[in-house]
This record gives C-alpha cells, sequence and structure tokens, in this order.
C-alpha cells in the first residue's frame, strides 16, 4: 500500500472512504484500549498480578498515539492551527503522560490526564447521523445557557441560607461541622441525592430540611421545564421548515402557498 | 368441547372472541402463579415451611406451560418460526428451567430464568387499547434512540473523568478503593440515588461531589426533554393527521364528525 | 340567629354567601385541629405531658364532627345517596375512631383513621379557582392513566428481573436476603431514592446496578413525557378554543372564521 | 474626581455608563468578600487561625457597607420609600449585625444575617439580557402557582397519611418513633432524597415504601409538566405575538422584517 501524502491526509483527517474509516476503527480500538488500561490497572488486586503487562501496554498506546501524533503534524496544511486547536491540545494529552511518568513522580496527576483520552472518542464519533443529534443537544442547551446560570444562582443562594440556618440549627453534633458542609449537605439534599452521612437530628432541622426537599422536588421542574420547551420549540421550527427559497433573490424560509417572495416581492407561479 | 385444529389454533394464537379470552386469562393466571412461586420460594423462612409445596408447584407449573408449549408448537402453520420467535424461547424459556432443575446443581440460575417468565404476561397484554399505547412510547423512545445514545455516552465520559478524579482526590481510605469502584459512585451520584456506602471526606472531594450533583441534577433535563419533545410531536401529530378536505371546496381539516363543510356548507355523505 | 331548614342545608352544602364561607372555615380549623392533636399525641415526649389534654381535645372534636354530621344527614334531601358517598364516608369516618377508642383496645388502627380525617379538607378546599386547576391536573392524568399503567408495568417486569438477577449474585451476606427483598431494594434503586440500607458489595452486582441507576434516570423521563405532552395539548387546546356555539343547533366549538355550522349546515351571518 | 449630587444618585442607581458600573462591580466584590468571610470563619480550623483577621475584615466590610447605605440614603429622593423597600432592607441587613454584635452574645443568629448579604446580589445582577430570562422563568411559575399549591397540598396529604400508617408498622423500633418523624421519612422517601438514617424493617413496611417511591418516581411528572406546559406555551406565545397584518390584503403572520405581503405582493414602508 503506497499512499500520497494528499491521500494520507484524506484518509486521517476526513472521514467518507473505507480507508478512512478502517484507520478511524484502529484509532477508536487504540483510545478504547488505552482508557482500559487506565481502568484496569486502578485496581489493586489487577495491578499486583498484571501491573508489568499494563506498563507495557502503556508504552505500546503512548508509542502508537505518538505516531498518530507526528502523522497528523505532518499531513495536516495549518500545523499551528492544528496543535493549539481542541483536538490537537486533546491529542497531545493522549501522549504526554507516557513520557512525563519518566520525570514525575506524582503518577496520580496522570492517571486523570491518561483518563482524558476519552474526549478523543468525540472527534470519531462525529460522524453519520450523530452530528445532527448531537448539534441538536447542544444548540437546546445553549439557547437555554442563560436561563440555567440564573437558575444556578438562585439554587446556590438558596443552599448558602439554607445550610447557614442548618449549621446555626444543628451544628456539629449532627455533623454540620461548619458552613461549607452544610451548604454540601444542601446541595445533596436539594438534588434529591441524599448520600445520609449527615442528617439533621433535631425536629426543626428535619423540618427545614424538609422544606428544602419539597424546594428541590418541585424546582427540578425548573431546568426541565426550560430544556424541554426550548427542544419542543426547535423540533416544532424543523417540521414547519419545508420551506423553499426565492427564485429571484434567494430568500429562504418561503412557506409552500406564499404567492409573493415577502423579501423581494418576486411573483411565484 | 369439541374444537377443530383450526379453532383451537384461533383460541391459542388469536384473542377477540369469548373462548380466547378465556385461554389468555388462565395462561395469565398460570404466569403470576408461577413467578409468585418463586419470589416466595427465595424467603427463606417460606422455603422452611412449603419448600415441598413450592417444589410441586413449580412441576404443576412446568407441565401446564409445556403442554401449552407442546400445543402452540403443533397449531402454528410456521413452526419453526414461532420457535425462534421472540415469544417462542420465552415460552421454551418458560418450561426449559423445571427440566434442567433434574441434570443441573446450580438452581441460581434457573431461577432468573424462571423469573423471565413474567416477559410472557407481554404477549397476554398484547390486547385492546394497550397497544396503541404502548405504540406510542416505543414509538417515541425508539425516535429519541440516537439522542439518548449520545447523552448516555456524555455521562459515560463524565463519570470516567469524575470518577479518576475522585479515586485521586479522595483515595483508598473514603471507600474510593479503585477507577471502577469511583465510577460506581460517580453514577450513584449523577443519577442522584446516593446510596451512602461511599461518600467523599475531604473538602475538595465534598466540593467536586456537589459539581457532579448540580450536573447530574440539571442534565436530568435533556432525556427529559429530548423524549417529551419527542412525544409533544407526535400527540399534535396525531390530532391534525385525524381530518379531511372537503371534496367540494377544498377546504381542509375537516373532522370525522362534521355533517357540513364549515367553509361552503357542502352536506357531506 | 334562626333559620329555617332550607337555609341551614344552604350553609352547609353550599358556599357562595358569607355565612356558608364562615361555616367552611369552622369546619375547616376544626379538621385542621383534630389531625393537629393525632400528629401531636404520637410523639412520646408531649404525650406525656399533655395526654390527657389531647385525650379531652380529641372528645371535643368527636363531638363537633358528631353534630356536623348529624346536621348533614338531618339537612340532604337524598339521605342515603350522601351516606354512601366519598364526602358521606369520609365525614363518618372522621367520627367513628372516638366512639370506637371505648371498645377497641388497639388503638393504633384508629390513628390511621383519624389522619384520613384530613381528606375532609378537600370538601372545603373545593372553592374558586382552585376547582379548574384541580381538574386540570386529574384529567391529565386520567387521559394519561394507560400510558403510566404500561410503564408501572414495565418497571415491575424490570425490577422483578433485575431484583432476582441481584439476589443471585449479591445474596444474603450484602442484605439481599429474598427476591422481595431484592425487589424492594429494585424500586428503591430505579426511582433513585437510594436509602443505602441494602448496598452491592460485588463488582459485578455495582455493575448491574450501576445499569439499573443509567435505567431509572433515563425512563423518568418517560413519566414526565407522558404527562407533559398531555398538559401541553390541553393548555394548547384552551387557548384554541376561544369558538362559540351555533345559533341554530347549539353545537360548540365553532371556530371564528367558519361560514356554516360543522353540524348542521346553518349559515352564519 | 468632584461629582454633584445628580452624577452620583446616578452612579449609585442607574447602571448605564461606565462610572455605574465600576461602582456595581467594587459593591459585588464587597457582597462576595463578606459572604465568604462568614463562610469561612465558620470553619473551626479556620477560625482558630485567622479568626482575627476574619473580625477586622467584618468591621471593614460593615463600614463600608455602612457608607454605602448611608449615600443610598441621602442620594434617593424618596428616602422612605426606598427605606421600606425590598432592597432597603436588605441593604440595611447587610449592615446591623456588625453594630448589634457588639451588643448582643449570641451571634449565631447574626451568621445567618451575614449570610442573607447574598441576597444584595440580586440588585447588581439586575442588569441586561439576564431581566427577561429571569422574568421567564418567574412568569411561569407565577402562572403555575395554583396548580403547584394543590400539587403540594396533594404531597402533605399523602406524606400524612402514609406518615402515620408507617408510624404503626414500623414503629419506634425501626426509627419512626412519631408521627412527625415517619412525616419526615415520608417526605425524604417522596422526593427519592433517601437519607437511610430511617428505614423501613418489616415486609409490610417495604411494601408500603415502594409504593410511595414508585408514587414519587410517578409525580414529580406533575411539576415538571405544569411548568413546562407554562413555558412552551410561553416561548410559543413569543413567537406567534410578534408578527402583524398586511394593511392591503389583510393577510396575518406578517414578520418584522419582511418587505413585501407574501400573499397579494404590496410592498411595506
Amino acid at each position: 500500500m503506497n499512499f500520497s501524502k494528499k491521500q494520507l491526509a484524506h484518509i486521517v483527517f476526513e472521514s467518507n472512504d473505507r480507508a478512512s474509516r478502517t484507520f478511524d476503527a484502529v484509532v477508536l480500538i487504540m483510545i478504547l484500549g488505552s482508557v482500559s488500561v487506565v481502568i484496569l490497572d486502578s485496581v489493586s488486586e489487577l495491578h499486583l498480578k498484571f501491573g508489568n503487562t499494563f506498563y507495557f501496554l502503556e508504552w505500546v498506546f503512548t508509542i502508537l498515539f505518538t505516531i498518530e501524533y507526528a502523522l497528523r503534524i505532518w499531513l495536516t496544511t495549518k500545523t499551528f492551527r492544528y496543535a493549539t486547536s481542541f483536538y490537537g491540545i486533546v491529542d497531545l494529552l493522549a501522549i504526554l503522560p507516557g513520557y512525563l511518568g519518566i520525570f514525575v513522580a506524582n503518577t496520580h496527576l496522570l492517571t486523570v490526564v491518561r483518563a482524558l483520552r476519552l474526549l478523543r472518542v468525540i472527534r470519531v464519533l462525529k460522524l453519520g447521523r450523530y452530528i445532527s443529534e448531537a448539534d441538536f443537544i447542544k444548540g437546546a442547551l445553549k439557547a437555554s445557557a442563560a436561563k440555567i446560570q440564573i437558575f444556578l444562582f438562585s439554587v446556590l443562594t438558596i443552599v448558602l441560607i439554607m445550610g447557614t440556618l442548618m449549621f446555626i440549627i444543628e451544628g456539629p453534633e449532627a455533623g454540620f461541622t461548619s458552613i461549607p458542609v452544610a451548604m454540601y449537605w444542601g446541595i445533596v439534599t436539594l438534588t434529591t441525592v441524599g448520600f445520609g452521612d449527615i442528617t439533621p437530628q433535631t425536629p426543626l432541622g428535619q423540618f427545614i430540611a424538609s422544606l428544602i426537599m419539597l424546594l428541590g422536588y418541585a424546582i427540578i421542574a425548573v431546568p426541565t421545564g426550560i430544556v424541554t420547551s426550548e427542544m419542543s420549540k426547535r423540533s416544532q421550527t424543523k417540521i414547519i421548515e419545508n420551506t423553499r427559497s426565492c427564485t429571484f433573490c434567494g430568500k429562504d424560509g418561503i412557506e409552500p402557498e406564499d404567492n409573493y417572495c415577502k423579501n423581494c416581492g418576486e411573483k411565484f407561479g
């Protein structure tokens, strides 16, 4: 198999034909394999038994990712723009921990960076029908962002005031040792997670906790309402949009029953 | 009561007249009875007291289900297609554990297979008004499948990265013994289940846990939004799709029960 | 104050003028008072201190409710229909426990019946703007009933199969002592309640628990979607319904732009 | 920098130019700083180390807030109306605890009042695009208020009856020491928080708990449905309401940016 540089670039960066799909599949397996090694190596029993194998595999993946990264740097026409892009940095993070492991003693932080390799899957998945669906979700969340920020700010204000109240009412004996801890408990309660590591013991504390829970139960409707109404609007807009463009001025959004272009006044057949 | 093979097939496989409805009712009672026996037999006090009765009843149900299965095999015109269909396999699974119990020592796995008998209820319930309602739910979920896959993949990426972080910050002392365990905790927290068997102890761990909880509380809006907007679209389309046009003036939006065209006054058949 | 029987009946059963609103307010205070006594009497410290006062108050409320019940029986024109109606039975349940307490030793069950007095509040609240709002919620839930039944049946099937699996995988050591207990745990987990009294200990158990949690997190979208799409449809229908009735045949739902009645063909101005 | 009283009032109360935005930014930093001091001072280790610094900072913030409050009182044209308004009271609460701390021994209550300073952030955030978004959320919640009140009342009725039942079934051994405690447990369970500090131990108790959980899981759909359908209606109405009719042929649904009538081709100004 002999490829020109242009053909190789096509395989590595685009993904419509067979060769590039095969390349993507290999990269996908490498990513999942390397992440699995990180996960399994963290289990102490497995680390004791297969620690050396994991170490060897880690180097194999690091070298393979290095070759891939070098390939991308060489093939791209805009080296600097690729290297500083989100994908370029994620690709670099995939190989750095391997080499840093030689110099750095604290391998803990490197473990997190290694887990970040999973982010690379996003590029490979950027295929076919998933793009439009992911864009739909992203678009709805972006359009709801301002509303959700207000909601989160309100939640944090409630959590601070309720947390301070509970800190004073329950005190350290019940586990509410400080306002930050009481706020942590407030978030645990308001979001209906409810670990149970800290629980109110006094009747007054239980009463206020009940109020927080009912509040949390009711206001979960707010983010849901925001995102759902946004998504409903979007998916309905899509239906209406079997519109066409004006043949004269190119204005889009012309509905089938329109007689004249609403932009340039052109008369339609 | 003497039935021809064709009449019997009608009773066993279809369900519009009285005889087949009676047959379905008997099968339904058998299914619920046999599943109840499995459930009650698992309670050790009841097993000690009524173990023999349960064993006897299990054989009764196995024989009854065997007769039913034989009947279906005999009556169907497409034996192979039935035997390899979803319902055919579920029907076979209903009788296998009884006979396998003679040969197999590990009766634990058989218990699960026995519980699968409940799936047989689906066939019996495939009646009347429930079909269209179930199809409505299934349809909405199928149409949302791609979006939900993306959502679940995003959730797993978050869980992996957050789990790795918590494994490093909290460590084995707080119960985060490995990345898989930390990911399990991450799912427990993100889904707002919050068992409380593993909880963060350090301020930094509690801070990151708070972020995960708020995230989980906010992104529950996403699947809800996806399914709701899909269902809203469907239930609105249904209403609109039920109308026809006037045969005289072409006015649309005529509802089935209208006697006259609301636009031109034309009388309908 | 001298009232005729008809005037009294008006005060007791209807509620548009001042006198009947005063009557309703008195009954509301009696209900809340008697329920508060039941609640406070259950706190052992308060029972020790104020037990006699509570006992006395209980008798006061019983006698007052008896007078009210007698009044209703006497005033209603359809005594039997009232006595067997939902409200009639709730009214009777409000006075029975007091008298039964003399004969019955087990006062525990009577406590529950006493708490049922709160249901009487519903009648009193059946006023003003709340009726249409409550009807809106009830209507949406009724229309969603078939879909929610299917949903609950699916949830129970999942809980049975997952519960059986967890009972076999985790066993009695982790608290999964029987299939019913494992199903209880399954419901606790699927509904994201997560008490944490029973938690999986083995890696396989934790993996299956994670699946149940993600499932529960995702399928909460289903009832929400059902109810929301139903409510959206209803609240939108309301807007459209600024329609009028045909002046000839009385058919309602005539839209402003209709030229002819869609029922009788009458021509509109 | 010399400002007239009018210019100062403009800077303090309005916020369109640079000077007033700088003033708002300074106030925002002061608020967040003073709240941070309250939070950090509650952590006993930090209190031991930096207690004096926190005490000093508290006085700095109190004096700065006092100057700001005096400025507002002096600058406003309607002194009484400002002093009794929501913002006026919050501004006063921001300075009171500092001075009260000299006379009052119980500094606990003052801590809560100090945390209330965060409410002052609302005024500063009352800027730009957030206003309309916050109004959207507030509007939707206000319109849903009656429905949510009915919902909360139903939840409390369920909690009272279920709590009484569980108090009788489980009793004090399982932690259900009184009806109020059992109601607290009922709210913890119905809202899917699930602390796990109190859990049912008997099969019957676990069965009823399962019912409560399934109920809670299903009825969370109600507030979500109410708020979502309200928000959907609002965000759709917004779109529709932005259009006008053609002045020539009367065709409606003309969007503001259209140059020609899409029905008759009439040119718009």
